[in-house]
């Protein structure tokens, strides 16, 4: 037991007071965790899209004052009633969304949408009590997706926490908490190219690097980038890409330059753009008796996908996926130990391409609003 | 060899002249089999809707003089050039698609749209020559979909004719080599539903019937039949189909009132009407997580499928089928056998509601437009 448990903890955390302002390193007290709640120490968490996009909240609905940050990886500091199968000292990587075990979801073996624990981007607090673990002078600080991991310590439904190697580098393994797991399970768990095929990747950020970085894995012999900025094409190299098309440097639709490239179109596709555009591009620029296309991206609310049904009807796929279709206790754990073993050859230090202390949070803001990075590297001890 | 191998035969065929006008029977000239090319004696035909499609020709390119007709069995009276593996005396079922066992499509195990032989409805002549084998009085007489059945011989490519088991009943059998292949396949080689699931069937014609046939033999333990019309709601309770749905009756969209009855959607829905409207209600229908739908039904050219894509990021799968994934000459033999053996429980028997004499072949027609028929057996012999 360690000497913190039951008590409040005080540390600091980035707040986010209002959309779109730089976040401020705050004191903040932590509550103990409640029924089925773990209370971990994060030591390293990096910034995601999602992040940004609730932080501007543009079209989104606006809660704060909020803790942002979901990608990380943290030990336990305490648990509380009811946890069996976490104890102080456990590496873990907290999750935004969960598995609780026990719902249809989480018996059939082909979701990972837990009805208990989906991701919920408007609630700011826990579910056992409807009540917020943070506070500032005894003020609420609102949650999000459950994780709240820019603060040095946070409270995270027992669902939602992954245990992992004690012995995996968590300032490495820690990404795979949302974006990179998500775009290589669309690829390897939901697209699953097979040795030879042709893929095509919509979308060169993390999460589609991720996705080239599996068909690359799976043995793809062709994998073509998509994107409208021609900057992403020599980076995505490393990812396995090995053809580019830039849809505003083309003549007529994507799919149909595709479809011209490889003769007839690609064996899979992915799209991590959430435009619905590309998503249809997407469908239509896999070949017609086996293509599949998987939607990642998440679209505009008010987007329609819109397609001939004769595409479908030509034998082609269309599915979608969440977190890559990981199942976040289960799955997680083995991939942390396929990339430790190299059973899978899974690179992860490319997505990293920056490093800042706590203290200069809002710098990682900055470098992805760029588009200079496309991972970044929170160290909470700095 | 047959004695009238290398010659003409003279027979009776039905004749479409016109669009919508009764057929009629005319003695007709049928040439001998080209290279890679089959003629044989038709014993069985049936008609389906595709064949009334074509002769009522709205919106249909109009084809004519053209003798229809494409579910049937009959026995090779003769093979052309290059034709091994087929000899006269074999039991075969015509296929309106084919399998040249050469291409990309062919070679792959999850297509059945043969790049050479897939179906073409506009072509009226054989592709070997680009001739017909049909002749009154030296004038020549369109094929239909490369099988031309209502005829007592007929001319076929080598790639669209199933070899089956001599034993198997010609008179049953012949309707698989075109409707209800298509239904039973989407359930049984698509959507494929697992012991105790639940489905959902739009259209309750034969395909549709089939197709809830295949959930049946799959073990679904509730299959739901969506028809506007309530009469079909009986008949398909041999089929089945244990709860019903008429769209016309519901005060909200069959989607929300299928998510109602089966606690979030079903696990599986095959949509056999051909109506955009109903297949976008039968792909939002399936339950999140893990539903899978099926479309058969072949749409309006204008038509056009519109869906949130939320509906698919939520992990729904949309695909569509053709011939129920059935490559004509791998797997329809194998598909007879299993009805012989009993070793699939379908009831062929159940499909048959009506037969008449060859020279009755109208009343087929008025069978089906009426709506009183699922398949009616023509005997060639009457």
């Amino acid at each position: 037991m360690s000497s913190t448990a039951g008590k409040v903890i005080r540390c600091k955390a980035a707040v986010a007071w209002e959309a779109g302002k730089p976040l401020v390193i705050e004191e903040v007290e932590v509550a103990p965790p409640q029924k089925m709640e773990v209370r971990m120490k994060i030591l390293y968490t990096s910034l995601c899209h999602t992040d940004v996009y609730f932080w501007e909240a543009k079209g989104q609905n606006p809660v704060f004052p909020r803790i942002l940050g979901h990608e990380a990886g943290g030990i336990v500091e305490s648990v509380g009633e009811g946890v069996t199968d976490l104890a102080p000292g456990d590496h873990v990587l907290p999750v935004f969304t969960g598995e609780c075990k026990e719902c249809a979801h989480c018996k059939s073996e082909e979701s990972n949408m837990c009805s208990l624990l989906r991701i919920n981007t408007d609630r700011g607090v826990m579910i056992h009590d409807e009540k917020s673990r943070f506070t500032i002078k005894g003020k609420p600080i609102f949650h999000f997706v459950g994780t709240s991991t820019f603060s040095e310590y946070t409270v995270v439904h027992v669902g939602c926490v992954a245990k992992i190697n004690p012995h995996a580098p968590l300032d490495k393994v820690c990404i795979l908490s949302c974006g990179i797991s998500t775009g290589l399970g669309a690829t390897l768990n939901v697209a699953k190219p097979t040795k030879g095929s042709t893929v095509a990747v919509f979308g060169l950020g993390a999460v589609g690097l991720a996705a080239a970085e599996g068909a690359r894995l799976a043995g793809a012999s062709r994998i073509i980038g998509v994107d409208l900025n021609s900057n992403r094409f020599e980076q995505s190299k490393k990812f396995g890409v090995t053809e580019f098309v830039n849809p505003k440097e083309c003549d007529k639709p994507v799919q149909e330059v595709i479809a011209e490239m490889i003769d007839g179109g690609v064996d899979r596709s992915i799209e991590c753009t959430g435009h619905v555009d590309a998503m249809i591009s997407a469908f239509e620029c896999v070949h017609d008796g086996w293509g599949v296309a998987v939607l990642v991206g998440v679209p505009h609310k008010d987007a329609v996908f819109k397609t001939h049904p004769m595409n479908l009807l030509n034998e082609r796929t269309l599915k979608g996926t969440f977190f890559g279709n990981y199942k976040p206790r289960s799955d997680l754990p083995s991939l942390v130990e396929k990339y430790m073993t190299k059973e899978l050859d899974l690179e992860l230090e490319k997505f990293i391409t920056h490093e800042v202390p706590f203290s200069e949070i809002n710098k990682a803001f900055d470098y992805m609003l760029k588009g200079e990075s496309l991972r970044c590297i929170i160290r909470m001890d700095g």
